[in-house]
């Protein structure tokens, strides 16, 4: 009798041959099918040649050739066709097989999703995967979510594959109900919007206060994988500096300066907005590549519009031990923001999250990959219910110490014309969110006034609501049909 | 024979009677029906006697009582109380007849029901209408968009009851199809959240940072109502910071400072990161509201989480008029944002605005008003093409002059903890989009650094794509399947 394989895989693009090739090399069968059926032939007898595929070559074929309970995982584009597929698997499925889909999807789908296969009795995963195509084939992040008695069927050839952090903890754990794992991967991606958006706010500003060349970027984005910021990001980036063009020139000065931003990151915004979390980092950070896009609008502005010239006269060395502490202190902000999106939404969607674990499927495999994360954690397994990281002690101390760097780097920024959108919202939500007064009572004032919406008030108990005649014209009635 | 109203209305809270006070006044006959019936005959008893008004019991009835083509205006809650209606009202019209939703509701709501109800052969306006009750009775401003077929049976009612400016125009004209009207009333919206916010922060400076009283900085606010600030929103500040509680201490000081945002500033933001236009001012002023509501958290971290003590040891004076020059540098770019989330909005759904017909309707009535909203009026009555509000001369020439006083502020904010995050943003915004260049093209390295995203060139036309392995260790291949 032949032998059934451990798991089916649909969809032989870069990532799904890539992460099939990583179950094997762990010792897995992996049957594979893909809609474009030569595919599966010519990556048998390819890539896969001499190993534990099963080639099929139709979805039947791939069902039945799966031990139970079976686990059939898709790695394809997000949207209609996860659906479609979904329909095409539940016929050749039974009781407690489960249907895994490993892309991009948007976590409201996979909520559906999740409710549709089990109302068929079946189980379904939605996981996010990070890493890219080389983090697939090496160990990528993985941030399963979705039908919880799914769990402990995938979780040895999932924490398998995954990467590995240095004490060999898999970057892989449960994250929670239906949506969960890619509500945590849609924020992972926001992170890492934000993350970059900094990074270059600081290039940005080396090269064009500081005027330095890319050699000498390059050593500082050296320096700085070696300390708080060591990451995944900052160290592409030391290369990316030192890489040459055929004509010995830096290439990255060649690229051209537009980016898209129709993803995941604009969802993590618009999610945000939705639960009401300030994660404002992030919104720039989206923002920002908004803007580099609207290039040709910008090259017309550049020519009439006058700022001022940048003229930096400190001393350089501070102005880049500065720039450190800024970017270290905007990106606990981010982390900060971006946990307190995730907390929210655990409440609005009844998922239990595990915190800690999220930051250790982040520490290593993606994108967003760092020393930092390890410190996020620490905070989460010191204090389970932390509402909030710049409250854990150690994140408080750091920022505490970086604001003084950053608020110079921001304010001599703004001085100069030179725009750091990302750094400065953070250092604002920083002051905001350490202050006990913010200036809303002004506002709720003014929406008393024109709408009478009611304000409550700092000496009466919260949830009593009071209106007044601000004008002695308007009537004592206060709204409540309309909103503003 | 009975004589006929020229409208009906259906629902009448504050709003409602207001608004059919007011068209009552100009010389309609209005009949009104609401669905808790005792609340007609109260009214039509109570403040309506004498007056022309027709109650009406049932929406049949009311129906009943209309001019030809009737129109059925609708001052209902947003969300499915105006599907119920439209279903109630629909089999009591006939060919031509219009019904009009006077509510918030959101735009692709307007755009689905003009589509249904022109399916039944009646047409359909959503309006937008502000200047909460009292702009209803005194004259609101009106946004109409729908059927254009519609246009010319409301034009005179409309313009009859909206308000009027100083050389007579009514604040009131046709939008554009379907969802237009709403739109345009969330993006006035959008920019009211944005208004306020920037007011707050100058409020909070001129308070924690200049150590200013209500009553000092109710002085400088009717300065500045006197000069190129001057709106409905500075005028009614100057009158909160001057108004007094019974114990005769400023009211507003008494006020709990937490807002709501779960309105139409909320569509903007969502908007914006749909459409991907950079609308960063509003943003923040949103998220800025989210932030206030965390009240707890704040008190929290303002007991444990230290920053800079604020010093301001410069020219008090200068610094307030650099203030003014923030408030106003940053209102530029917060209509500016907002115009150009209007015209993509426009090429996305295939509306024909009038930019210049925008300003003017938003010129009084509503919230918004201000003598500012004449010279976007002015800047696109000279060109109705102007791309960007930033490249009109004169808005260019204010935003130049502005800018020394608003990098001050901001700088200063920034360095004594004050957060000031909608005058940074749309400081950070402008330098952005004055930039030929911006960090773009680092970012665009690392996506295809990590994911083989591909670039452009600055020295190739646009629209060929370049892949470069970064590492000597990854493909060649570009990578197709997967965005970040």
């Amino acid at each position: 009798m032949k032998k059934l394989a451990d798991i089916g895989l649909i969809g032989l693009a870069v990532m799904g041959e890539n992460l099939v090739l990583n179950m094997e090399s762990k010792g897995y069968t992996v049957a594979v099918f893909n809609r474009t059926v030569d595919k599966v032939d010519k990556f048998v007898n390819g890539r896969g040649a001499g190993k534990n595929f099963i080639g099929a070559h139709s979805i039947e074929e791939l069902c039945a050739s799966l031990e139970k309970p079976r686990k059939v995982m898709m790695l394809v584009k997000a949207g209609k066709p996860v659906d479609d597929f979904i329909e095409l698997i539940i016929p050749h499925l039974e009781k407690g097989d489960i249907i895994i889909d490993g892309g991009n999807s948007h976590f409201p789908d996979t909520i559906r999703r999740t409710k549709y296969v089990e109302s068929k009795g079946l189980l379904y995963i939605g996981t996010g995967v990070s890493g890219g195509e080389e983090g697939a084939l090496k160990g990528p992040s993985m941030m399963p979510g979705g039908s919880p008695a799914a769990w402990p069927a995938v979780k040895e050839i999932f924490q398998a594959v995954a990467a590995k952090v240095e004490d060999g903890e898999p970057c892989c754990d449960w994250v929670g109900e239906d949506g969960a794992g890619h509500f945590v991967k849609m924020v992972h991606n926001g992170i890492e919007y934000g993350d970059m958006q900094i990074i270059c706010e600081a290039y940005q500003l080396m090269k064009e206060m500081l005027g330095m060349s890319a050699d000498e970027m390059h050593e500082v984005f050296k320096a700085w994988n070696n300390d708080v910021l060591d990451s995944y990001l900052i160290e592409i980036t030391r290369d990316i500096l030192g890489f040459k063009d055929e004509d010995g020139e830096p290439l990255v000065e060649k690229i051209l300066d537009t980016a898209g931003q129709k993803g995941t990151g604009k969802w993590t915004g618009v999610s945000a907005l939705d639960l009401g979390i300030p994660l404002t980092l992030i919104g720039e950070s989206v923002f920002a590549r908004c803007l580099s896009a609207q290039k040709d609008l910008r090259v017309e502005a550049s020519k009439v519009i006058n700022g001022p010239a940048a003229q930096f006269e400190g001393d350089k060395a501070q102005m880049i031990d500065d720039l450190k502490n800024a970017l270290f202190g905007a990106k606990i902000i981010s982390y900060a923001q971006g946990y307190n999106l995730m907390m929210e939404a655990a409440k609005e969607y009844g998922w239990n999250l595990n915190y800690g674990g999220i930051a250790l499927m982040w520490r290593g495999g993606c994108i967003i990959r760092s020393v930092f994360l390890a410190d996020i954690k620490t905070a989460f397994d010191k204090n389970p219910d932390l509402a909030n990281l710049l409250l854990d002690p150690y994140f408080k101390e750091k920022v505490e110490a970086a604001q003084v760097g950053w608020r110079r780097v921001c304010a001599t920024a703004l001085s100069n014309g030179i725009p750091v959108p990302a750094l400065t919202s953070a250092l604002c939500y920083f002051d905001g969110f350490r202050s006990e007064r913010l200036p809303a009572n002004l506002l709720q004032a003014q929406r008393d006034y024109f709408g009478a919406h009611t304000y409550e008030r700092l000496d009466k108990p919260r949830g009593q609501f009071f209106h007044t005649n601000w004008t002695g014209r308007g009537g004592d009635t206060a709204s409540s049909t309309y909103e503003v």
